[in-house]
């Protein structure tokens, strides 16, 4: 899947920032492609970029339409697809993350095919892959994987992307869902794809690569996870991360949307190497992400501090103190070939 | 998914037994569901059961024409569709288990939709579940697991249902795979589930149930195999397993279509204790289910002696000596409660 940028924000009449939280994703990690924002009356989430009408967007170069928002019911409300209809005709693809194929509605449908314009259901991906096989390729990987679900796995690699292309380096993230899709242009919700090509899905958006080239893999959900866990086991096999780091959220108390206590990040680090050796002996983990945001900044640092102490890796936010420490550390345990270093 | 019965199983014309390993499977299970076969001319499988014309088995009750075969490059060859359109004129429903919608054939669903036909695609589920809870349940369940894919997970289950039911015990099989949902004519084909589901499909095909009635979950997989270990640990969370026997072939040196070695069965069976535990706190291994017909009968029972010896677990091969052992087992660690015992 490959989306047209830059992109002109849709967000509907949506009640609050929470279900805006994939535009608001977007925008925090490309501010570049947000052109600008289209909101309807009574929309209670705001983007702070232009607000922009169809018109306005396509004179200022906007290709796609981004439906990043979430809507109750899962169904489009009628106002909503009038509005997609419009855009089609104005000559911008759209693109969704919602549940409701864009296709499946007849006058989206047919005002995509008279104008020649793509429609993008990002969650719900009509590629197909081949199985996972497991066969070691070349570059390296790193894994972003959770005591929970929604513990900044995604914001990690993301953060991580923009430190090492700053010192150089040759890494790329590789997006797994639908936010992560909309940020890079590209990629797959790993979610939406068929059980069985879970791990096969992942070997595809991560191909063979140069020896010292770096794909940093957004992870999903937890091994710990009752919900979730088959998609992350899937993920790591397809994977074959040399590196991993841990994302967790400290004043979480049970796993999301379930009753299940969280797991310590000991038992996530044991897990996950036990479990990745199958498709890489080698696989270690090479740091800590914590999403400090509930806690004042001594607290936060002294947290932090501790996990460095008790696990002997780098521990950081990655979002408020950077990534410094956990690139330091990739660089030592896996140093660049082939160079004059 | 309900699929109504007796069946027509449709073979074209396969090239070998092989491409219809599904209908075979069926004819074993439900010989009684299986009126008759329609075969093509240069058919080279036979089930050993009444050809007949779409005219013979409607009049002999048929109500489904079941397409349990495979054909080479996954396109529905003219000549086969033609057959289905004459099927769904004839008054019979279509199941299929091809990578093939059958309703994205033009004439298909023409002549499905102008007769009120129902069209079933088995490997393409259409439903949508919630994702998995991981709450306890109440019943009693068992899961087949494997050392690889095709090693008996099926059979085992079926033949445990078979058993069970002699013996007057309260027990359902609940297919998890596509030959498995024709052979039960319901049930999920979870490889086909989108991932973030497999753990709440698995809920949903086997609910509470009676504290003494065993639901018997088909496995699928391994939690050793790269290309399916997702799939194989949703439904392990997904079961609550009990108790769960494991599935094993002798013969086979690595895994089937990748380059990994096999696992020990006492790998299997502490990797799913320790992995099961997340749902099922008291989860057990119950017994060992070999696929031995690549062995004499004297071969074959000293393996199974030696494994019983090995592992404290009864050992058998289910299809060739039967499940008694196992089921002895399954009363001892599970009595049944509430009764005058």
């Amino acid at each position: 899947m490959q989306i047209a940028t830059p992109y002109l924000m849709f967000l509907g009449d949506v009640p609050d920032r929470l279900a805006a939280k994939t535009a608001f994703g977007i925008a925090d990690w490309r501010p570049e492609w947000c052109v600008g924002q289209l909101r309807l009356p009574g929309c209670a989430a705001d983007l702070g970029i232009p607000d922009l009408t169809l018109e306005e967007a396509v004179a200022k170069g906007c290709k796609t339409m981004v439906i990043g928002v979430v809507n109750a019911g899962g169904v489009l409300p009628p106002h909503w697809v009038d509005e997609i209809v419009k855009a089609l005709h104005a000559g911008l693809d759209v693109a969704s993350g919602l549940h409701v194929r864009l296709g499946s509605v007849p006058a989206i449908a047919e005002a995509a095919q008279a104008g020649g314009r793509a429609l993008h259901d990002v969650r719900l991906s009509a590629e197909t892959f081949p199985t996972g096989k497991g066969t070691r390729r070349p570059g390296k990987r790193l894994l972003t994987v959770g005591t929970d679900c929604s513990v900044g796995k995604k914001y990690t690699v993301l953060a991580l992307e923009k430190g090492m292309r700053a010192r150089g380096l040759d890494a790329d993230f590789r997006a797994t869902g639908q936010t992560g899709v909309f940020i890079s242009g590209r990629g797959v919700a790993i979610d939406a794809v068929v059980a069985d090509f879970i791990s096969g899905a992942v070997e595809s958006i991560s191909p063979a690569a140069d020896p010292n080239h770096w794909d940093l893999i957004e992870g999903q959900g937890s091994l710990y996870h009752p919900s979730f866990a088959g998609v992350s086991l899937g993920l790591l096999h397809g994977a074959q991360a040399d590196a991993f780091v841990v994302c967790h959220e400290p004043t979480r108390t049970t796993m999301r949307g379930v009753k299940h206590a969280l797991p310590t990040i000991r038992e996530v680090i044991d897990l996950n190497v036990q479990l990745g050796r199958l498709t890489n002996p080698d696989i270690r983990a090479t740091g800590i992400a914590v999403n400090t945001q509930a806690l004042d900044e001594p607290a936060a640092r002294a947290l932090l501090a501790e996990l460095e102490a008790g696990y002997g890796l780098p521990a950081t936010d990655p979002v408020r103190f950077g990534v410094e420490g956990l690139v330091d550390r990739l660089l030592a345990e896996f140093p660049e070939t082939g160079t004059a270093a």
